[in-house]
């Protein structure tokens, strides 16, 4: 079975745009995407109806908002009519599926300007409410029925993973204290203060052994980019982005269905196949934004992405080489864990931090350095869903 | 601005399969999907694994049954992974939404055998709370916080066009009495009475002047169709038929902000892209699945359509023209209105009833003779999304 693309053109990110993650309270799910749209277009200079087609992830707008339709709604309020409008759905991945969408429509030479969103106003409902309509994202009958949150089910990675490769309740509190410390460089971090590894061992306890600040914050926000072919980027940018590829792959549903409870199988053979179709290596990597939802999936993410071999991630937050100015640094603008988790908005930021890297234009403080290829890596559920995209300078585009 | 696609395959539907519309209490999501795609598996005679790409169809799985992620879930159990698995959302257009995804996937060139589904799970929830969910196909904010419902949205549109058009209660009554006719032969409809111009017009009202057999059932359903380019659709089957073309517009999500009440631009753009692209013509078209979620749609679909001018329609039911073996045969399997409607599941549901009437497939006294060429019509909400796919016999296919 090939998985590959033949495809016809190159695909550049020509403009960027996001709202900041938070609690938006005066901001209503339109009014977010159509901030985080007008500005990329804003940044591309074109008009609304250059766009042919505009795809928007979105994982809960009806039980979060009631409202479903969502492409729909964003295409008509941004005065795209009639261009098609398609909302893309894969749980916390719907951003980064929907982003796909968008690379395979002007990958395969079918459109020249595509508009790719990302969305999700998650603050409007109740307490543990939201903790529920994220158990959506899970095999419902047989995993949220008896009572598993998400949660749990990384609870029960973690603990396994602990026990299989000696990773210490310390190490995993690293991943938290330096997503925290990048968020307090990003002015549109959700969450901006700087902890301790001590910090985490004292917050309160959520599911053995994750306590609060190993989870990501339920947050609001939208994020889009414009796409185009690489041979047209120049008409619309003085620093396209090129994507040197996007893979997406599937495993169970359930955690109790997988081969392996420490291994995301969806990640290492989306990973596989972006690096092949971008005749890239994980060595060739400068930074990587990564589906850090609880502490541990960060780490699962390092090793199933081959940015380190299995069990060996914990040395990289020994060292801090994953802070920006380390050797690898990951979640550069505070990962889910910091700058938030808007979920159908989240797989669509991580591509526009990427683009902003790559570009030189982070914060004081936050740049990476050179950096010339970025990887951005997405999850859905418990890893049911996972994309990997790779993007890298486009100094070589005429 | 064009949206019509630069084409690199001619596109065949190699396999179909759905389940009968109803009420399944017995059968769960999952296991309506399953059933669905494994028919369309076993029609084209090929492994699970030969699929490169499952797209699926699914408007609120959310609300009615707790399950996001649904296209991961069906992946999962069709025992396809690691394969893409891309959900669709487009309100009740989902499915012929998800339909072009697979169409352009093959269109394009990228892929050799793509999987579509499209499901709903919708009689779970209690009484008027499906109501209510569907309300998130509109304007949520602007319409359906003011208590509109879709029989009421339906109700000003039909109530204008009689205005308008001289449109009378008992001719609008004829689009139920025929769809009804058509349902009853039709062993896998959710409604199988026959029903007279007398019946509807004595059934409750719901929303002046629309009453209970004006309007289209709740179902539970799934269907599911494989698509292969054409020059390879022969391996698979001896009765491929050929997507002409699939063409997707937008409107404004609320039916306020519409330039004509009675009339449905996102069909009228889709319509005339469809046509332009399959080098057809209204005359062309042997039969047509048109989106009659209430009886007022299916006239607005038919002149919209272009296949009777603006006005028009009623003459052609006062003729019975619109039964099988009328001029013009429309909703051959009982429409939404009798076959019923499980939102996501319906678009795709069109397309595998247009394909068994171009095989000759249907049932003693359903077939329309001679079929060459079929139109499936879907709308999203009241009319802020439309797909229209013209379908023909693959006799050309070598």
């Amino acid at each position: 079975m090939n998985h590959s693309l033949n495809k016809r053109n190159g695909v550049a990110i020509v403009g960027v745009g996001a709202t900041p993650f938070g609690e938006h309270w005066r901001k209503s799910l339109r009014e977010l995407a159509l901030e985080a749209s007008l500005s990329a277009v804003a940044e591309a200079g074109i008009r609304g109806k250059d766009i042919q087609e505009f795809f928007i992830g979105n994982m809960s707008g009806g039980m979060f908002t009631g409202q479903e339709h969502v492409a729909a709604l964003v295409t008509d309020f941004l005065g795209l009519n009639p261009a098609p409008a398609i909302r893309v759905e894969a749980a916390c991945a719907s951003g980064s599926v929907a982003f796909r969408q968008g690379y395979v429509a002007i990958a395969s030479g079918l459109y020249n300007l595509v508009a790719v969103g990302g969305v999700e106003k998650m603050t409007d409902v109740q307490g543990g409410w939201a903790t529920a309509i994220l158990s959506g994202a899970m095999d419902t009958e047989w995993e949220a029925y008896f009572g598993v949150t998400f949660p749990g089910i990384y609870a029960m990675i973690a603990n396994r993973y602990m026990h299989e490769y000696g990773l210490t309740r310390e190490q995993l509190a690293k991943v938290a204290v330096k997503n925290h410390y990048h968020g307090s460089l990003n002015p549109n971090a959700h969450l901006r203060n700087r902890i301790t590894v001590e910090d985490v061992l004292k917050s309160p306890l959520v599911a053995d052994p994750l306590r609060l600040f190993d989870c990501c914050p339920i947050s609001d926000g939208a994020a889009c980019v414009l796409l185009a072919p690489a041979n047209e980027a120049r008409k619309y940018t003085d620093t396209p982005i090129l994507v040197g590829s996007c893979a997406q792959a599937s495993d169970t549903l359930s955690l109790f269905g997988r081969r392996d409870m420490c291994t995301l199988d969806a990640t290492r053979h989306a990973a596989s196949q972006a690096f092949e179709e971008s005749k890239l290596s994980p060595e060739d990597v400068d930074f990587a934004e990564v589906h850090d939802c609880f502490t541990i999936a960060e780490i699962l993410a390092t090793e199933d992405l081959g940015l380190c071999s299995k069990g060996r991630a914990a040395k990289l937050y020994d060292e801090e080489q994953t802070f920006i100015g380390g050797k690898l640094p990951i979640n550069t603008d505070g990962g889910l864990k910091a700058a938030g988790h808007a979920v159908g908005a989240t797989g669509v930021k991580q591509i526009v931090e990427a683009v902003r890297q790559l570009r030189g234009e982070a914060e004081k403080g936050r740049q990476v350095k050179g950096a010339e290829i970025g990887l951005t890596h997405s999850v859905g559920g418990s890893g049911a869903t996972a994309v990997v995209t790779i993007l890298r300078r486009g100094d070589s585009i005429p």
